[in-house]
């Protein structure tokens, strides 16, 4: 299994943002980009994956979205049909308790619980690693099936993230000498998987 | 320069379809990823890098739009912003004889001028690269600025564009062991380039 978690600092947690307008929604733009990323082929879907997106912007933070590519059913690779599905799931999630999670459709769930307690969780048994460019290059390491890679948003992680995920004994690596958008990130990641298959 | 041709076979060319429904454009969303890849870091444009776009769908094909990265200005990355700039384009462009060219915005040109035109054009004096399974890794061939990379939508290239592109001596090359969209391809051209600045 492949498994990311996007965090994505600034995307909008009320389930009433323009689908038309995605920008403006704390840059959903890029979260649907990086879930088209993480699940399309160009004939096929991923099944083999995980995305966690965590959204912190307002007015509900925080909320995680998990897709999962072995249930996911009728979805499409575009920004407004994607940015459908994250609606939908906020709309069912908004009154979540902490820790609560729900069934949104078919490989899509939602929960309300903060980046750090998802990354503790996956910590547990799983090896964390984050895109840093003074890390390893990705081509010089054995890549394993319990890796879960954390992006972030634009902007990247923030540092005192960074610093939590030290302290978890996080591995950093790099992609490459320019700095890229986590749909882009995971694109790069998918192919050195690919290739080890 | 890094150079790319995007055959996009069934994209529309009528200035009149919907911005938000790029789907049902000749999937226009395939389009629109495939310019945010060529030319977004997530911290900057990539001014090193043109972009052709073939769109060979009703009514007024063929249409060629060039995106040079150098003189591009006020473009953001998401599939709205730059489907605007495609109608934008083809609005312009409705008009144009055959093999005429005007300018659209900063960085933006259209003419009308067949795929097959523009290739030949080019491989007088750069040497053509088309994504094929049976080709050669891309990370054993030395990448070269005078490449042009010929890529197809989520259909791929045709059989019959494929011998076009053989005759003139076009080098097959391969990005992985699977069969990607051409946003996606773009972003590993790309990091294969960018590894060896």
């Amino acid at each position: 299994m492949r498994e990311f978690i996007l965090l994505a600092s600034r995307a909008r947690t009320s389930p009433d943002f323009d689908l038309f307008n995605l920008k403006e929604a704390g840059r959903m733009d890029l979260v649907c980009r990086a879930v088209s990323s993480a699940f399309f082929t160009s004939d096929n879907l991923r099944t083999d994956t995980i995305l966690n997106v965590v959204l912190n912007g307002p007015d509900y933070p925080p909320k995680i979205i998990t897709f999962s590519g072995n249930s996911l059913r009728n979805i499409y690779p575009d920004e407004i049909s994607i940015a459908g599905y994250i609606l939908q799931a906020l709309k069912k999630g908004k009154n979540l308790k902490l820790n609560e999670q729900i069934d949104v459709t078919d490989g899509v769930k939602i929960s309300k619980k903060s980046f750090e307690a998802q990354v503790k969780e996956k910590s547990s048994d799983k090896k964390l690693i984050y895109l840093n460019d003074k890390g390893e290059d990705i081509r010089d390491i054995e890549l394993k099936d319990d890796f879960v890679f954390i992006l972030g948003d634009n902007l990247g992680l923030p540092k005192k993230t960074e610093k939590f995920l030290d302290r978890l004994n996080a591995k950093k690596v790099k992609l490459g000498s320019v700095s890229l958008f986590s749909s882009h990130a995971i694109i790069l990641v998918h192919n050195e998987f690919d290739r080890t298959v």
